[in-house]
This record gives structure tokens, C-alpha cells and sequence, in this order.
């Protein structure tokens, strides 16, 4: 009986995906939608991803940007003006066509991203040197007509911020974009507990219309990488392509040097990924909706009981975001179960012994630990727990992906490493795109980056055997 | 010189409309954009209206409220479900037929509103009275194909909150109804410092597909009504349409009471028209973006003020969101304009003489008055005055609004008043629809509001002459 919600959960090790969506569901993070490839984010997904803006809005508003919004409708023409992007986002353009009963002279497209949008702007506001750096972000929602949806990794329509800037100069302008590329980073692994590689995309990765595409990758549980954010050097591409230039102090009127960034809700599935397990999800207490949930021991003090719980509580929720569950109709180990499914780091339990001991009983969601903690030292000892978990949840994330970086210049051994255990593979790359486009096409996965500090390592291509001085990670990928 | 760029707004008593947009467009709230009806939302405006979603978030939190997200695209059957709702939104619809390439088998409304998406989500999640109240609200973008438009008070796209709850009785939707009319009013007055009159909607101008529609109206600088905020007990309308059930404790299967509610970002638009003057903006401190600008004077001893002015920032700058002006290239003068121009409610000056006396100058924005202050009372002295500043504003629109309230049962007066001063005007009305009709087609003017809170007031209907119990505010609006 106390089991029975826990086993309609598929296993992770037996069907990851099936897992995953019933992870999502079953905790109410998300639910599917009446329309095609959208997704409903319901209040506990939707108040993880209000935690993680919050958290990246500090840091992004500290190193001076501000946040605005543009339209969603761009102008086809617009969008057209810049042939690479173009290009690249047409085919997964949703179109609006009509306005009321009313035919448009021309069609708008529902926003893929908005530098096109944005760019026009910047062409109008920006004058002179004296307008440089824009730094400007914003919190949106954008549309790609995907044609397999996944609920967090892929939807029709999802939600990011898209950072947007504008520089004087090249290494301004490369200094911003890796400069954000830090900020996601640490993002990600500090307060999502999600250790990432960091590097440069190859040519054929990289974002329509950017000179250079900068990305952190995550490794999922079931040894797929995940893109969980990407900062773009645009170079002048957009700058010419929208006329966007200013009068510098010698008079000269230059174009300016662009960036674009953007860390998504996609986060949010790379998190059930990457820390849940049989019994579901597994939240970062920084970013937990619930970080304690406080299950009384009812039995035959039920009274005496509340009431010591409704003083635990008062005591604790300034500091720490907690609820009680002291629902009637459940037992405390189906309560137990739920908690745990729902990812909660921490459960405190308080019955009638725990009261004459002066205790409270204090159960890790990581580990299962279970304290018996004095309650003059609730406070201190829950804050120093809930540091050890996420601390704890990042080295364990970080050990299950050095264990599966695996190092090879043998590619048959590449192709049975794709085929048994995925992860992430560290080959050498002569550069050339049709190196690239052979391995994704015999394998299935993609170069995912070319590493940051790296020492100088020297090899041969792993498929055409030309001498190489880089390696780059390629995995299969969401 | 000084006065250069405070002369390119219009003035406000001259042309109301165009020192609006002037207003607008100078202080870079917002500007155009190259999307028909649609604006951009510039930092300055942006910092305004997160300033605002804080304040309003943080009530709704506080009252049991959650936030969610529910798909921007609404398939057109699943609109056309409730029939008074479908035909009030209809002719505002922007439709998208195509993704990608692909023409869709079922067009998609671009949410104008979200009750249809929600309650096909709510007929899916409630089962049982356990489930109830559902209490979810959403901050998101929503699209209104209006044919004139205006920033901020009317645009084709706009930011908004909505909320959407479901309840087990109708007096618990009713009770909900009103408590959010209440953080409405509440937000509007303390922390816009925007007065407005609390009342219910008639018939026919109330939300298409509610029961009741509750509105809370503010009057403008040119005398007419703004709709600040509406809130609808939707009754079971939407519950009928989409399916809503609940188990009772009884055992029965009953339709769920529900309610939905919104404040937008044209709330941005009537701060500008109730507090602006001639020299632009007027920012109540508790939502201004920039509370205090510190302007030094720099003269000759550039070196020591400028010290004593990043002394001064760092002391003030942990409790006031303050910034510093320190540009070399304007003068005092200029600067004194620009920032009152912007709306900051306070203005620092120090100069050498300042510092010698140990003293701070500080200039009110909505008053102009000047104090000297010692320095070691600044901090104090200056949370003060933003708090008189702020109770001031409010002090001042609500007598404004006071002065233009009129009472008129007779038609003529009536007709006469919207003429030549506006503002609202307080009639007897039968409640007949077709007296209503009367007024607005003759005079232009709406039905605002049934008010709150009046003593019995019995009169003669203003056009049929009928015996009535109900004095109305009517006005012409935006
Ligand atoms: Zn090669
Ligand atoms: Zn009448």
C-alpha cells in the first residue's frame, strides 16, 4: 500500500524515458496540453523555474544588464534580413496569418528568438560611442515548431531569457560572451547542483548567424548530453545585416560588435535527469520549492503533536522554505513517499518520543541519512544539511560524468562506446566538418564542444587520421 | 540651453495626447516598434513594471496564490466553447495557420485572455473537493488585434497577470472575487499613489462570459476614465462549458465556482497621465526605478566632490536605489532637467559650499521644494521625504479626482460636463441597458462603475426619469 503511488513510476534503469515523463507528470511539474508540442509548467515546476530566474537575474543585473521586452510578432521581412539566421530558424516558424477576420499584408512569425526584432531597435537607439555597451536581456517566451516534442527538452513553445548586447569593440564584445558563459556556469553547478564541460562549438553547431558559439554541456542519466546554455559571439553579421552603427571618437562611423545568450526551461528537465532516481525527482535545495517538509507523527497525541510541529514551523520559515503535511487521510509512510517522490531535499518527522526527547528526526532525500538533531539546534543543523546536499548532489553528478568521459582515437571502439554505454567521448578532430558529418551520421552523436584549458594534445583525427591538436567531446545528444 | 531638450515634450494642458506619447517616447519608457500595434518596453519601463510585479506577486503569494504557465496557442475549437466569451474575443484574434512549411489542420488563437486553455487544464486536475480552491495565477504576454492603438494603454501585445481560481461554493468565488479587487486597490493606491473608485460593472460592460465583472477606475489627467484592474466572479459559465466537476463530501458530482482577474502593464500608462506635468514624468518612490539621482557640482574641486559623492552613494546605496550622474559633458542644469524629466523623485546635490557646511541638498520632484540637510542625517531625512513624496502624489491625484466628480441627474448638465471638463460624472440610473446605450451613443461616455459603499440614494434614471436606487459613475475612457 505505501508503495503504490512510487511503483507507477517506471524504472530508470529499465525505461529512461518512460521514467522521465512519469517523473515530470507524477510530481506535477508538468503536464501535457491540448495543443500540440506545448506543455503546461503547473505551479511546483513553474516555482522551480522562478528560483532559478531569480537566482540568474542577481547575476546578470550585478554585471550590469537590464532587462526589457520587445515584441512577439516579427515581420517575415525582418526575419529575412539576415540569410544565415534565416535560414536556420525558418523551417520551425510558426506564422500568424490572419488578425481577427482580417487577411495580414504580411505574414508575422511568433518569435524562434529575437535578435532580428531587437537588432532593428538597437539600428534606431544606438548613436554614438557614448551608447555603448547595451546590455540589455529579457524573460520571454519563444515558439519553435518542433516536430518531436519532450516535456522541458523540447517544446513547441518554451521559456528563456535571451541576453542581447552591443559593443565597441571585437573584445568587448568576446569578452561578454564568455563572461556570461561563466555566469551560466556557475548557475548551473552551483545552484542546480549540474556539473558541466565548457567550450566552443564546431561550424556546424554553432547558433544561424554567429560567428562563434560558446556552450555548457550536461550529462543526463542515461548518458546523453544535454546543451544546457549557449553564449554567441555575433561578430558584425547582425550589425551589418540591420545597419547598427555608431560614431566613434575619430569621427568614423563603425558597425558595433554583437552577443546573444540563453539558458532555457530546459534546465528544469536537465535536472530531473541528471539527480532523479526510482523514487523520483531529486531537487537542489537551493532551488527547491520545498526545502523541509515537516511530517507530523500524528498516532494518539495528535494534539499535542500539531501543536509542537506548528512551533517547529513558525521557528523555521523565515530561514528556510518548508510545509507541513498534516493531512488526515494518509499514513506518515505514505507521506514519506510522496515527499520523496516530489524530491524535497530534507523531511522532518516529529511524534510523540521525538517530543519527550526534545528531538527532531532530520531524513536526507540523497542519501536516506536519517539525524536525530536536539531541537535547540534545529536551524543550524538543517542550513549545515541542506549545504551537504547540494554540495553532495553536485559531487555525485560530477563523479557519474568523469566516469563517463572516455578518452579514444580508435573509432570502431568510439562507435561500441555510442552503442553500449553513450557519455561523453574525447577524440581527436582534424577541424574539417566531413570528419564531423561521418561520425554523426555511422553514430548518432554530435560534437558537443571543443574544451576550454585543454594542454596541448597532439593526435590523429579519429577518422581520417590526419594530425590533430584538438580533441573535442562528441556524445549523443537531447 | 537647459531648457532644450524639456521643450521638445508638448505641452501638457495644450495637447494631452501628443505630451503623452512625447512623454513616453523621451524619457524611454517605450518606444515604437516595426510590428503593427506592437511597443518595445524599454529598461527604464521594464524596471517599472517588475517593480510593480513584485509588489503585486508578493500579495498574491501571500494570499495562497501560485504561479503557472499555460500555452501561449489555444486551438480555435477549444475557444468557441463558452459562446458569450468566443464572441467577445473573436474579432481580436490573431490567428496562426502555418508552422513551418505546413499548413496546421486547426488554426491557433494567440491567447487574448487564458480562461478556455485553463479550464481544459482544471476539467483534467479536479476530481474531488480536496482539490479545491485551486488558486493558480499566470504573468505572461497576451494578443488583442485592436485596430487604434496607443503605448502602454492599448497595443496589440501586452504584459499582464491573470488569475485564475476555481472554488467549492459560490460564495468562497465571490469572497475571492473581492479579496483580489482589494490587493488591487491596494497596489493601485499605496503603491502607485493612484486613487480609484472600487464599484461593479454593468451588464454590458462587463468581462465576456463572467457573472459579475468588479473594476477598479482611475481618472486620468485629461479627465478621462482608466480601467485599472477587473476582476470577475465567472460563476459556473466556464465550468459548464469546460467540464469542471468535483466529488462533494455528499457523494454528488457538482461544477466548480471560479473566478479569473488581471492588472497589465497599461497600469505604466495611467502612472504617466495621473502624475506627469508639463516637465514630464513623476515616479511615486515606492516603484521608481531610480529613487534619488546624486548629481555632483563638480566646478573646480572636481577631485574632492566627486569623492564625497561616491561616499555619499555608498552610504545610501544598500537602502535607496539610488545613482549617480557624474557625466562630464552636461551641466548641472541640464542634468537637473533630464532627471526631473525622467520622474526621479528626489535629486541630491553637493557641491564644494555643501561640503564645507557639512550638508546635502535635496529637491522633491513633485513639489520642487528644496532642504538643506546635515550629512549625518541623510539617510533618514531622505526615507522621509520619499515617503512624503509618495503619500503627497497620492494626496494630490485624489484630489484631483475629487474635484472631478460631478452630480447630475439632468441630461443636459450632463452632456455639458463631458464637453467642457469631463472627469466622472455620478447619475441615477434605472439599469435599463437602453438608457445606458443612450448615454454613450449621445455624449461618448460609459458606464465606469456601480460604486461601492453608498448610502441609499434614491433619484430619477438621468434618462428614462424611472425611479432608481443606483447612482453610476460614467465617463468617457480610454
Ligand atoms: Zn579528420
Ligand atoms: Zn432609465
Amino acid at each position: 500500500m505505501e508503495n503504490d503511488f512510487v511503483k507507477e513510476i517506471t524504472s530508470k534503469t529499465e525505461d529512461f524515458s518512460q521514467w522521465y515523463v512519469d517523473v515530470i507528470l507524477k510530481t506535477e511539474l508538468a503536464d501535457y496540453s491540448p495543443v500540440r508540442g506545448c506543455m503546461v509548467i503547473r505551479p511546483y515546476g513553474y516555482a522551480l523555474w522562478e528560483n532559478i530566474q531569480k537566482l540568474l537575474d542577481d547575476r546578470l543585473k550585478a554585471t550590469g544588464h537590464k532587462n526589457a521586452y520587445f515584441p512577439l510578432f516579427i515581420p517575415e521581412s525582418l526575419l529575412q534580413k539576415e540569410s544565415e539566421h534565416v535560414e536556420g530558424f525558418a523551417p520551425e516558424v510558426a506564422w500568424v496569418t490572419h488578425g481577427g477576420d482580417e487577411e495580414l499584408a504580411e505574414r508575422l512569425a511568433v518569435r524562434p528568438t529575437s535578435e532580428t526584432i531587437i537588432c532593428n531597435m538597437y539600428s534606431k537607439w544606438i548613436k554614438s560611442w557614448r551608447d555603448l555597451p547595451v546590455l540589455i536581456n529579457q524573460w520571454c517566451n519563444v515558439v519553435r515548431w518542433e516536430k518531436s516534442t519532450k516535456p522541458f527538452l523540447r517544446t513547441a513553445e518554451f521559456l528563456w531569457q535571451e541576453g542581447h548586447t552591443a559593443h565597441r569593440t571585437d573584445t568587448e564584445a568576446e569578452e561578454e560572451t564568455l563572461r556570461i558563459l561563466d555566469i551560466y556556469q556557475d548557475l548551473v553547478e552551483k545552484d542546480l547542483s549540474l556539473p558541466v564541460i565548457k567550450g566552443v562549438k564546431s561550424e556546424s553547431e554553432k547558433f544561424a548567424g554567429a560567428l562563434k558559439t560558446y556552450t555548457i554541456e550536461a550529462l543526463m542519466g542515461d548518458g546523453r548530453a544535454l546543451q544546457a546554455g549557449t553564449s554567441h559571439n555575433l561578430g558584425q553579421h547582425f550589425a551589418k545585416a540591420y545597419d547598427i552603427t555608431y560614431l566613434d571618437t575619430d569621427g568614423q562611423l563603425k558597425y558595433v560588435w554583437q552577443t546573444s545568450w540563453g539558458v532555457t526551461t530546459r534546465l528544469i528537465g536537465a535536472i530531473v535527469m541528471v539527480h532523479g532516481d526510482d523514487r523520483g525527482l531529486k531537487l537542489p535545495p537551493v532551488i527547491a520549492p520545498i526545502q523541509a517538509i515537516l511530517v507530523p507523527i500524528l498516532g494518539k497525541q495528535k494534539e499535542t503533536v500539531l501543536a509542537k510541529a506548528d512551533e517547529i514551523l513558525a521557528q523555521l520559515k523565515d530561514d528556510i522554505r518548508i510545509e507541513i503535511d498534516s493531512r488526515d487521510e494518509y499514513t506518515p509512510g505514505w507521506k514519506f513517499n510522496e515527499w520523496e517522490m516530489r524530491g524535497v531535499p530534507v523531511r522532518i518527522e516529529i511524534g510523540p518520543k521525538d517530543i519527550q526527547k526534545h528531538q527532531v528526526v532530520l531524513v536526507r532525500r540523497d542519501t536516506g541519512e536519517k539525524y536525530f538533531v536536539d531541537e535547540s539546534e534545529l536551524l543550524p543543523r538543517l542550513k549545515e544539511l541542506l549545504d551537504d546536499i547540494q554540495n553532495n548532489m553536485f559531487l555525485q553528478a560530477k563523479k557519474f560524468m568523469d566516469d563517463n568521459i572516455r578518452e579514444t582515437d580508435n573509432f570502431e571502439e568510439f562507435r561500441e562506446i555510442i552503442e553500449a554505454k553513450r557519455g561523453f567521448i574525447k577524440s581527436h578532430w582534424c577541424g574539417s566538418p566531413d570528419c564531423e558529418k561521418h561520425i554523426k551520421e555511422q553514430t548518432g552523436a554530435t560534437l558537443r564542444c571543443i574544451p576550454f584549458s585543454e594542454e596541448l594534445n597532439t593526435g590523429k583525427c579519429i577518422i581520417c587520421g590526419k594530425e590533430s591538436n584538438t580533441t573535442a567531446y562528441f556524445a549523443k545528444s537531447y
